[in-house]
This record gives C-alpha cells, structure tokens and sequence, in this order.
C-alpha cells in the first residue's frame, strides 16, 4: 500500500563513510529530494536561493528559531544553518521523501522534534577502512584524519539512537540496502488503517 | 550489520492472495525456512516426521500446550496442528529466518508470544482481482468464493495488527517488496548495541 505522504529519512555517520555517495544514488528516485538548509551565510557564486540555500538575515533566522521552526540547527564559524520544519513537511505532505544528510547530533535533534524521521546511520566497515578512505583523498593532514576517527568512534557511540545500520563496505550493496529500508518503510501498515479497509469495505459493498 | 539471531516472520492473507508464491520466493534465499508445524493428525504417504510435521500423539500435544510451548494453535477437523515455540528459536538462534504462512488469527496469536516477530499482510490490489483469482482456479463453487471473499474482509479489518502491507499485483514485485522487508527488518539497530559500539572502540584502542 503505497503512502501517499512522504518520509524524512535522516542520513548520518562519519565522516568517509561514503554518506555522499550513498545520497547521491538515493536521489535517482525522483520521489527522493534533498532537504534545503536555511542559513545566514552570503551566497556563493552560482548558488540559488531556495535551491542551494533559503539565504536569509540573521534576525529572519532568530525569528525561526524563537517560533520552534527548526528540525535542527547550529552555528558554524558565526554562520547559523538549519533545517526548516515547516519547507520539510511541505513537502512530505506533497508526497516526497525528504533526505537530510546531517552529523549524528543533529539527528538526534530532528529526531527529539519529529519522531516519525527514519534515523539511518552509514557505518564503514571497520576503522582501518575508514582511515584508508580519509588517507587515501590526500586533503588532510595525518592531525585531522586521527580527529576524524576519535570524532567517529564518539559518533557510533550514539547509535542506538538510530533506526538502521548500514554498513558501507561495496557501495552498490550499501545504496540497495538503503533503498530496501525506503522501500520497506513505505509498506509499513499506517498509524491510521481505516483508508485501506474501507477500500475493500465499500468494493464488497458495492458488488 | 547483519545479527546474527534470525527472525520469525508471519504472512498472512487471504486465500487466493498469492502469499504461497510469494513464500515459495523467499524461501530461494537458503538463509529463510518454513516454520514445521506439530500436528496430531496421521502422516500421509511420502510425508516426513521434522520436515513436513512433527507427527505427535494427542497426549504429546497437549503436554506442549500446558507448558506453553506453541505460538499458535488451532484445531481442524478434530486434529491438532500448532507452531512448536522452542523449535522456532532454535532455528532463530542457528542465524536462519524462519517463515509462518499462518491466518490472521493464527498471526495474532503468535504476535502475542512473541511480539519481535515481524506480521506481513499480503493484500489483493482489489476485491475484484481477488474474485477473479480464485474463479480462476476453478476449484471452487460460487457459494464458496463468496464465503473466501467475506472473509478476506473480515481479515483486512486486523491489518492494523500488522506490520507491514505489501499488495499483489505483479508477483515478481510484491516478493521483490517482501525480500526489501526482510533485509530493511535485518539493518535495523539491534537493541543491544554495545557489541557494535564495542568492534570500533576495541579497534580504536588496538590501533
């Protein structure tokens, strides 16, 4: 029985863990989307309004945050970014799957404030992978890559808080599993079940 | 993470559903495996004693209902048949998925015992597929289809017990969906996390 409403799907997990990528192969389904943060930051070039970002002031952004409209939302470098409730449910009731590829606390965030959200943490499949992933991009310094692994370990710390697990070791398998999880949430019986008997109800009746 | 514990899983729906074919699909994956019943009733010929039934003795069977020991249990024409609680968990312990093509009553039963079991609800895209399914076979008298399609009604009034609906349509899709349950029902974080948390930490320490 296919919903019509849509799912929050929270995406989180370490970084190098190939959330990404993992995203990226999720959005082929065009019920599928992004969800667009809100932020006080200036645009960048090529950046579109309501695409990349809601660009907004930062009092715009307070008066947000005063009337509870964030499913999360933190400072980064003076900058504020969230995740605005009121855009994400628009679109839910819209029918789309709404996908928020967002750090473990920030998942436990939206999960405090919607807990219908599909929490799915993307694991690697062991730290000497994670490490060889981080080392293997050449971007950071062996400083940053030890931070990112102690930072990981902290994360998966927090893993009960989730709903799925996905270990990301072949990507293809990881991307399948991952749909298998959309899939399976959206034949989960709902809340409400009185649509779906009155369906074979009225068709009784009727005959 | 795939754990390591199997899981029961129940199917139900009405006759003429197709639940059979779909059982018979994911039981090629050689890690899922039909429930064996217990039953009171004579073996037929080329039946085998742990593989089609445990053929038991009315005495034997009632000693396994007064310690408790079946998920569900019916009575049929004067025989006993029931679904052997300790065999079921030590195949579930052995790592294999154990299936239950039950009725939704026989379903609620064992959700009561055992209340992790996961209950799949195959539903007909209509009521009219569904009469005109079982008009195919044949078999049946028109009195008898109308009893099965009142049935079918009465049944759908429980879905709300279930966990998952899945409707068959195309076979080829619907088991698709029941085998997307089943790998969504095995990546969901287990309640015992530490064992998971313990891996990367241990690798951690070890490094």
């Amino acid at each position: 029985m296919s919903q019509n409403r849509g799912k929050l799907y929270v995406i989180s997990g370490p970084s190098g863990t190939g959330k990404g990528t993992i995203c990226k192969e999720l959005l082929k389904d065009n019920r599928n989307e992004f969800s667009v943060s809100m932020t006080t930051r200036a645009p960048r070039e090529g950046e579109v309004h309501g695409k990349d970002y809601f660009f907004v002031s930062k009092e715009e952004f307070l008066e947000h945050v005063e009337r509870g409209n964030f499913l999360e939302h933190a400072t980064v470098f003076d900058n504020y970014y969230g995740t605005p409730k009121d855009m994400v449910i628009k679109r839910l009731e819209r029918g789309r799957n709404v996908l928020l590829d967002i750090d473990v606390q920030g998942g436990l965030q939206v999960k405090a404030v919607m807990p219908e959200a599909v929490l799915i943490f993307i694991l690697p499949p062991s730290l000497a992978v994670l490490r060889s992933r981080l080392e293997g991009r050449g971007t950071e310094t062996q400083e940053v890559i030890e931070k990112r692994l102690s930072k990981a370990v902290n994360e998966i710390k927090l893993i009960g808080e989730y709903d799925y697990i996905v270990v990301n070791d072949v990507l293809e398998e990881a991307a399948d599993l991952a749909r298998s999880i959309m899939k399976a949430e959206n034949a989960k019986v709902p809340e409400k079940v009185m649509p779906v008997i009155r369906k074979y109800e009225q068709e009784e009746k009727g005959e």
